[in-house]
């Protein structure tokens, strides 16, 4: 790793909660930052310049879905994942494997790696910590994930060691094979629920001496609560000069309670695959566009909000454009869930510079406002 | 009529092509003027912002559509359709009538108007020269249209009669209820491709004393040459010093024949409906992005254009985003259509300031290049 191409600092301490800044070669990224999800080298109905205007700084995208379409061999004839999207800030890209378990059928998960078929045309597929190292590197992102094991959760115990086991074996072969000093390659944690399986993944891993440390794993099919309970457990004894990211998490509420944990990085679908569903995040709790009171409400989506959406659009306007299956009302909610999700990190991260964040967090945590993930 | 809120002024004619400015209550427009469809209140895929970036100085909405849903009682309320979708510029409405006939079920005709069941909900609704201005009155346009029969063609004599019978009747009908002086309602010629009906029609009409004149009822069977056949003959006819727009046309050939007859006025569907299906129109001709040759194409859509998305983006990027079903790529390719089509009325309001057009015309109507409307 070129230390002048990866350097994370941190810049003040609040409790658990960290703000840092961390330099990559398409720029810095203040954290904690939340990602949005680009996974087709796209974040869904917008322009990279519009996903800038929200304030993002680093996206996330999918090196499953790039692999198969259009191949990353494509990706890097054309320039690279930045030249590609026309997004010339930090990319990370994800190993693949989670959209593997999640996503591919007729999955055969062994030892070595994973076949499966390809759900764009069928075709059979393996990928395995090389090849997902080889793909990541001819993305070309800024930062890359090692290839892991995530099982959904509840899990039996032999299928969480098991999947630790896998993942510390696999870290160390991508490691091995990652020679790209300029793309920092982050290890991921497993192990489910279970603290003490936790800290001997992370232990194996740190031997591997990341530049980052994920944890993976969660948002899988457990309570808000158990996630929570795990992280304020766990995160404080993740290396504490190397950023930590939470992968796939979450809502509000989970950003703030993780940040208090000592989490750095998030990326999540929930701002832009809700937001194409008319259903929108606000300082005042979520609302779903579709329902009929606001047929001629003449106010912006959320007063408290300078995003495009708000400044120009009533939320009268965004609910006719849900109800005539308009696609630009996708556009603006994904516009204004973002902003806000933008504007939610900036927020604690001025809370933590302030010495602000735990009374700050607490009073956003009592909120008497629902902001669950629930699908419109 | 508000001679201070609609001003129509020719500075420059070449031909019978004719460069001017029509003064509106929202602003100016430059005329030859091409007006994006904005159907349902919104320019499909795109925001008010990147329509004002392709260059248009006023937009389309759609009469019928919106009495449907939401009802013009509603945009009325949330202070008319330019704050409804946050577009300042100028807009024009249509009269409802063009879409009865194309679109609504179970409509029948008669001499007083027509009687249709609405496509979104199935109630039955009534559409007739006094209604469709009360409709129009509450959007609050700075153009209107008088509501008037539009028959497919080829057409019986005998049905092109009738419907020019009910155009200038109902025409006048609108003219005594229209008390809006802010906002200028323009007549519509029928006559289909006989020049004699044409001109019987525009004689009535021209009693009538509209400040604008449209010619409807063309593009809709006839071939081009049919068409192109009947401007040339009939539109220098029309009155020299009001704006003349033709209905629903059409492929950048068709408006520079058109111009050089003396249309001043456009509206068409094809850029932006050709362009979410991946049809772009470029300097060189047509692309469908689709194609496997684009798949590595490092190049701009159209190396001569200076839009959001030739600067940003490769074919092989665009032609990834239709494979994937990234509606990124309409809003895309919505946004080069309809920046081309801006550049070449651009291109040709230059050609007439510079007594060029004729030149000019004849070249690019002799470009080896396909560009008919076939849809991908």
């Amino acid at each position: 790793m070129d230390e002048r191409a990866f350097h994370f600092s941190i810049l003040v301490r609040q409790g658990h909660a960290r703000r840092g800044k961390i330099l990559t070669p398409h720029g810095l990224i203040d954290t904690p930052a939340f990602m949005p999800v680009g996974t087709a080298a796209t974040v869904k109905c917008l322009t990279p310049r519009q996903v800038v205007e929200c304030g993002a700084q680093i996206l996330l995208a999918n090196t499953y879905h790039l692999m198969l379409r259009p191949g990353s061999p494509t990706v890097a004839a054309l320039g690279g994942l930045h030249r590609f999207m026309g997004w010339d800030r930090p990319i990370l890209t994800d190993s693949g494997g989670y959209q593997v378990f999640s996503l591919a059928e007729l999955r055969r998960i062994d030892d070595d790696g994973v076949t499966f078929r390809s759900h764009v045309d069928g075709a059979t597929m393996r990928l395995d910590p090389e090849s997902s190292i080889r793909i990541q590197n001819e993305l070309g992102a800024d930062i890359i994930m090692a290839f892991d094991e995530c099982p959904p959760l509840p899990a039996p115990r032999e299928d969480l060691e098991r999947a630790v086991r896998r993942t510390v074996t696999w870290a160390a072969r991508c490691v091995a094979c990652h020679h790209h000093s300029r793309q920092a390659l982050y290890g991921i944690v497993q192990g489910g629920l279970d603290v003490a399986l936790r800290r001997s993944c992370l232990r194996s891993l740190v031997e591997l001496d990341f530049p980052g440390y994920a944890v993976g794993g969660l948002s899988v099919g457990e309570a808000p609560e158990e996630m929570a309970r795990l992280l304020a457990e766990f995160v404080p004894e993740m290396p504490e000069e190397r950023p930590r990211y939470l992968m796939g998490v979450g809502t509000p509420a989970d950003l703030v309670r993780a940040v208090g944990s000592g989490i750095d990085q998030f990326d999540c679908v929930l701002p832009t695959r809700n937001g194409r569903k008319g259903y929108a995040f606000t300082s005042t709790g979520v609302l779903r566009l579709q329902n009929s009171r606001f047929k001629r409400d003449p106010g912006p989506l959320d007063p408290g909000c300078a995003c495009e959406c708000c400044r120009g659009f009533s939320r009268a306007y965004l609910r006719h454009l849900f109800m005539s299956r308009e696609l630009l009302g996708g556009t603006l909610v994904s516009i204004h869930n973002l902003s806000y999700y933008q504007a939610l990190m900036k927020r604690m991260r001025t809370a933590i510079e302030t010495g602000q964040f735990d009374r700050w967090s607490s009073e956003f945590l009592s909120r008497p406002v629902r902001d669950d993930p629930e699908e419109p």
